[in-house]
């Protein structure tokens, strides 16, 4: 029963925020490591590729700290936070490596996002679930 | 027991944001297009009635993406979603038309919206649950 | 069963915002009537106080707004809902007298928060689950 009523129950949330022209998405390196190839090539696809690699990158983090995990760099790069849009249009969530092994360890088997940017500001809140 | 137990369970969360003096809450087209009388009432005997009307934008915007559903234009229109304090002042979220038929046909039973405005920008969280 | 499967479901969400420079962490008055002391241990520690002082008023204000009740004044000080970093460095809610009872009176169990800051903004965003 205990396993049943904690079914979906919420383990974690995370919001970030960052100024567009902050986040160094025409450095190359930034981008590879930090971004799937999928996701780069649905960035450079979008009206504003910079607003778009923006929202990703805020989303990740906020992925990152709905996850609850102690310490960035060890636990999770942010190239193992993979955000895709599905067939909807809806920003979902894949993970990867550390990542996903650090969910797992948690017994999160869901997360959501959401990504909003505006002008100059990209926001993302994301949710994890077990 | 698989019922019982996603009750309850996050289907999707949203965020938007914008600038309040990006949202045209002094055009009545935009303001009779999108807002429902109750809103308008209410909007527009809040201290700011631009920040207000603004706030229940983003707030539209973010219930509407916390619902998942593909395209805006054929999915539901904003005024389709209602925002109103409840007795104790938590905006409240009421589906109406094509919005509550696209929540119903995906099992949502509960949508949770919090508004923000500082001087300059307005900020919406929504949460749907099945 | 039905108190199963209601457990872990959302009882209510809050966002909340301010540039940075609105909320008044020079003030001694302000931060003594709204930060527990392990609150200002915390930020005086942080590389920025200002930055930290304003996205923990940002986040009591989130929490707030999540616990879903009618009026600030009455229901709950802001130094009642202490936000500290756990273990892992992921920030969390404490609640105490008013706003302890507040949600036991709603029956909220848990309350998660995630804060964020740009140079300029401070975002939370909070989530009271039953």
């Amino acid at each position: 029963a205990d396993a049943l009523a904690s079914k979906g129950s919420v383990a974690g949330v995370g919001v970030d925020q960052e100024l567009i022209s902050s986040v160094p998405s025409s450095n190359p390196c930034f981008v590879e490591r930090n971004f799937t190839e999928a996701e780069i090539a649905y960035c450079r696809a979008q009206p504003s590729p910079p607003s778009s690699f923006a929202a990703r990158w805020v989303g990740k983090e906020a992925v990152f700290k709905s996850l609850g995990v102690p310490s960035k760099g060890a636990a999770a790069a942010m190239k193992d936070i993979e955000i895709l849009p599905n067939e909807s249009g809806v920003p979902t969530v894949t993970l990867h490596g550390n990542a996903k092994a650090a969910a797992q360890g948690k017994g999160i088997t869901n997360v959501l996002v959401s990504l909003s940017h505006s002008e100059t500001v990209a926001i993302a809140f994301a949710q994890a679930s077990s």
